[in-house]
C-alpha cells in the first residue's frame, strides 16, 4: 500500500491540479472528495482508478477495496489536498464518464445555457438524476461540471446520469430532427408551465441565473414557458424553477 | 453627509459585528450588501436606517435618499466593509421587522426545522414568496435568517413576507386549533405529494438537510408527503423539494 508523508509530495500537487479546468481536460479525470460521493463511485465499475485516504480511518466493509487500489495519506497530505476546512480524509480520481446521447434511446433532456453558479449546476444534475431525466446537457459557458463544488451538490448524480457538453444550437436541431418537444423558460412571450401536458417525452432549457436563456435558442422551442409568482418576489432560484418544471412533466405518472 | 475614510474606523469594526447573530438581536439591526438588495430594502418604509456606500458611485435617482441617511466611504472603508471580494460599494443598515402571525389573516405558512444552510434557508425564504405563502417560521436549530448568506440567496424576500422564530412544537398546536391542515415530509410513513388535494390554506413543515423532520412533529401533522425519486438520485436538495411542494399546491389556481 502506498503511503504519502509530505503535504509538499509532488503526486498531492498533481492531484490538486485537478481542481483545475484544464488539468481536468488534458487528463480525463477529475478529483472526488467526502464520504458521500466516493462511496457513491465506489458502485460504478471502471469509475474510479484510486482512492485515497488519511492514515488511520476506518472504511466500510462494503466497500471492498483492493490494496492495489489504496493510497494513504498523513493527516498533513489530506489537510492539503481537501478543499475543505474539517476534510474527512476521503477522496478519489475519476475518470470522466464517456457517454454518448443516443436520440433513439433517450427522451428527456435538461439543456444548461450559460447557467453560472456551481451550486446551481450540481442542484440541477441531482434533480434531473431525481426527476428520471436521460441526460443533462451543458451548453458553451456553463461552469465545468467538474468543477468540486458542482460535485458536491450533485451528492453522485454525476454518476447516474448522463452528462454531455454540447452547442446547444445544434442539439435543438437534432431535437427537432428527433420530433422531441421543446421547450424554454422565459418570462416574455411564454405561456404558463401547467397549460402544457406532462409528458416523458421532452427537451427542458434553463438558462444564466440573471439573463435566462438566450433569445436564438427561445426562437427555436416548440413552447416558452413561465411560472407565475404569486407572491413580491421577482423570480425563483434556476435550480428550484427547474425543480418545479421537471416534477410538474411527470404529473401524468402520478398514482392519485 | 458623513464620510469615513480609514478602514479601521470604529464605526467600521460596529456594523462588521452585525455580521455575527448575538450583535444583531442585541441591537435588532442587520446589515445588507449589493445593489439589488439595498434596492429592495428601500421600497419599504421603515425598514432601512443608514444607507452606507462607496465614495464616486452614482445612485439611481430612483432611489431617492435624503442627504442625512446616507454615509460615504472610502475605497479601503468599503473593502474594509465588505463580505465579499469585488464589493459593490452599496450598503444598509435594516431594522429587524415586528412581524406577528395572525392565525386568522394567515393562511399558508412554511416551517423550517433544523435546517442547517444558509443557501438552502435563503432559496426557500425566496420560493415561499414566490409560491404566495403567506409567513415562515423557523424553528430551533434553524440557522438565523438575517445571516449574510441567507440574506444573499433570497434576494430580498425578508422584506415581503413574515418570518418568525418559533417552538415549532407549540405553533403546530396553534395550527390545529385554528384547523388549518399540516403536511410534514418524511420518506416513511407517508403519501405520493400528488395525492393530496392543491389548497391555498395549509402549512407545510420541512426538515433539517440530512435528517429530514424530527419524529414528534410527523406525529403531529395531519398527512405526511414525500415526492418519488424516478431515478437513481437519494434524496433532492430541500429547497428545490419545497419549491416542489409549494407550486403543486398552487396547482388549484391553474389557469388551464
Amino acid at each position: 500500500m502506498k503511503y504519502i508523508q509530505s503535504a509538499k509530495n509532488p503526486q498531492i500537487k498533481q492531484w490538486k491540479k485537478l481542481l483545475t479546468k484544464k488539468e481536468r481536460e488534458l487528463t480525463g479525470t477529475y478529483l472526488i472528495e467526502g464520504f458521500h460521493l466516493v462511496e457513491e463511485a465506489l458502485k460504478h465499475d471502471d469509475l474510479v482508478s484510486q482512492v485515497i485516504i488519511r492514515e488511520g480511518l476506518d472504511l466500510p466493509q462494503s466497500w471492498n477495496l483492493g490494496q492495489d487500489e489504496v493510497i494513504t495519506l498523513s493527516e498533513d497530505a489530506a489537510k492539503a489536498l481537501s478543499e475543505t476546512e474539517t476534510n474527512q480524509g476521503v477522496f478519489a480520481i475519476c475518470h470522466v464518464a464517456k457517454t454518448t446521447i443516443d436520440l433513439q434511446k433517450h427522451h428527456s433532456f435538461l439543456l444548461l445555457d450559460g447557467v453560472q453558479d456551481p451550486g446551481n449546476i450540481g442542484t440541477m444534475i441531482r434533480t434531473a438524476d431525481a426527476a428520471g431525466i436521460d441526460a443533462v446537457i451543458l451548453g458553451n459557458g456553463t461552469v465545468d461540471v467538474y468543477n468540486p463544488k458542482v460535485l458536491r451538490s450533485a451528492q453522485g448524480s454525476h454518476f447516474n446520469i448522463a452528462i454531455e457538453k454540447k452547442d446547444l444550437q445544434e442539439f435543438v436541431m437534432d431535437l427537432k430532427t428527433a420530433g422531441i418537444p421543446i421547450y424554454g423558460t422565459a418570462l416574455e412571450g411564454a405561456v404558463e408551465y401547467t397549460t402544457v401536458s406532462p409528458s416523458n417525452r421532452y427537451a427542458l432549457i434553463v438558462g444564466n441565473e440573471g439573463n435566462g436563456v438566450t433569445g436564438e435558442l427561445l426562437q427555436e422551442t416548440d413552447q416558452n414557458l413561465y411560472i407565475p409568482i404569486y407572491g413580491k418576489s421577482e423570480s425563483l432560484n434556476v435550480a428550484v424553477a427547474t425543480g418545479i418544471l421537471l416534477y410538474y412533466m411527470k404529473m401524468g405518472n402520478r398514482t392519485s
